[in-house]
């Protein structure tokens, strides 16, 4: 069962997924998003795909059906690769069972990794808040909260914590176009939880943080290289330079499973998914009325280019919160935190 | 006479203009938009003024409501006290003739200055052709078109000058949240004169900079500081970082009309309007049915903030280019263009 993503902020819809191809399609069409949130989907798509032909040929279709449903976000090769691994030996009447398990355990791993990556980052908005009267102010671009991940979320976890620890916090949410997430998705989750955040166009992040108003960043990401560069919602690379430009700090959070350990370049090698026009030419909203609709809004005739995301350099950012602590945006630093990683 | 500017890209509605209130409601209200535009359009507002009150309390009442309508653009305080040199020692009945007269001289000086600038950044492009293959890719955001001035543009200029003379060009247009100038006029007016363009939301132009697909930035300016500091609609600082990360030549175009001699630190002292909520909660456009509607696109009850410009400090722009030539982004570079204002 998911909450379909591309209804709200306008209705809750809860969808209950009952084939492979029900879970590929939810992850193609974004109403599951959010890279955990696309993991954890493909690992069920697994255990769904298992269940109608527990086969290799099933596994093999499986997998590669839900590979080609979204190119940037690791965890989805993440995911069908645990998969595979869970079920393999298996005899194919056992398989659809062990894939449910370990679908299960995926789940339940990314709400303690969504806990880690809150405490380490409750540790950086503390220190601020020790060092300025009034507000602190962050930052985030696009949705990384418990919409996208199982729960808790990933840049919004430490959000969460520092809230519910009594600290005085304020965000500021970038709209994120062209699917307005933040807008729609990161507005609805802080005002549902009582965060207090205003929403600004993507536009305005470079102003705030040259007057001052941001004392840091924090966002998500889809696909973390070796490096440390970081693939992210398109526009995350305007604001990290923003920051860089202002000394202000720019954290990217992420569980372990967004690392690409076979990305050494990620500006160079991250491949970045190019989607639909439409996204970009119509905006879905609420008529007066209150009925949903959606409207055109670029010129008639003019074409449209629609990068759904871009890299950061790993030089523009302060350091990345994992589950497992804060390091540098380094190969280095990436190697402090998963030691095993040495070598391979 | 005016395009009523907020019902592009679905109407082309053109408004008489009968009294100074309505003038001045034109300017608030972003009917009449773009830095020359506004001035053309104050002086016009100083002439109804004069021919509804042609007193020394007339005219000062016309030029504080026509000062009051918008912050930023400093085309706006320029053409009023244009108007007020032009009627000065007048008597009051021949106030309104003598403003009529000044107006229509800045309407046909504006149309010159275009042209000048237009000749100076067609130079630019020509000397990119040169160098490369296929189409010059120049990346721009809002509208500095022939909506914004009396004819031509200021940005657009030189684009419109160059597909003219057969170069092979390409435009970037940022959509422009959240009043999407450039999804809506910028695209409108590329469309109307066949120059080829594709429309991309705010976030992308970072993206396509890194990936090599841009080859010049050219945007216009609604204030340009002594220093060389320039004030642009909000986001544009943003494309100047970007552009500076990747040495992407970033240039600014503008008649002298836009220059403020007396700020000397533009980040610092430029105003910055702040418009309302309203703007970036809702968005017009055009339904299947064909009518236009507008749609609530953030989630309800998030409070909103809007500043409607942005300051892009001298250090990251390349060149302005001005209807007397290129300069540097600095004191001295506009004094080598304008060298009647040394000393003052």
């Amino acid at each position: 069962m998911i909450i379909d993503q591309t209804r709200l902020p306008f209705a809750l819809e809860i969808v209950r997924l009952e084939s492979l191809e029900a879970a590929a399609r939810a992850i193609e069409t974004m109403q599951v998003r959010g890279a955990p949130c696309i993991g954890a989907a493909a690992a069920y798509g697994m255990y769904l795909g298992l269940r109608e032909d527990p086969s290799d040929e099933g596994l093999r279709r499986a997998g590669a059906r839900l590979a080609r449903t979204r190119p940037t976000a690791v965890n989805l090769a993440w995911a069908i690769s645990e998969l595979n691994a869970a079920v393999e030996g298996a005899p194919p009447a056992a398989r659809a069972r062990a894939a449910l398990t370990r679908a299960e355990e995926i789940c339940a791993e990314d709400i303690e990794i969504s806990r880690g990556i809150g405490r380490h980052g409750l540790a950086l908005i503390e220190e601020i808040a020790k060092r300025k009267a009034g507000p602190v102010n962050i930052l985030t671009h696009c949705n990384a909260g418990w919409l996208a991940t199982v729960d808790l979320g990933t840049a919004t976890a430490p959000i969460y914590m520092a809230h519910d620890k009594g600290l005085d916090i304020h965000v500021w949410v970038d709209e994120t176009r062209p699917r307005n997430q933040g807008a729609s998705l990161t507005a609805f989750e802080l005002g549902a939880h009582g965060v207090p955040h205003t929403v600004i166009v993507d536009n305005a992040g470079g102003h705030l943080m040259q007057k001052g108003l941001v004392d840091l960043c924090i966002v998500g990401t889809d696909r973390t290289a070796r490096n440390g560069d970081v693939a992210n919602k398109i526009g995350t690379y305007l604001k990290a330079l923003a920051a860089f430009d202002n000394g202000v700090p720019f954290y990217v959070a992420l569980p372990h499973t967004t690392i690409d350990w076979s990305i050494r370049d990620g500006v160079r090698d991250i491949p970045i998914e190019q989607r639909g026009a439409e996204e970009v030419t119509s905006m879905t909203g609420r008529l007066s009325s209150g009925e949903v609709a959606t409207v055109e809004i670029v010129a008639a005739g003019s074409p449209v280019a629609n990068y759904a995301f871009d890299v950061t350099p790993a030089r523009l950012v302060t350091g990345l919160i994992t589950e497992r602590g804060v390091a540098p945006a380094s190969e280095e630093g990436l190697l402090s935190l998963y030691p095993e990683r040495r070598g391979a």
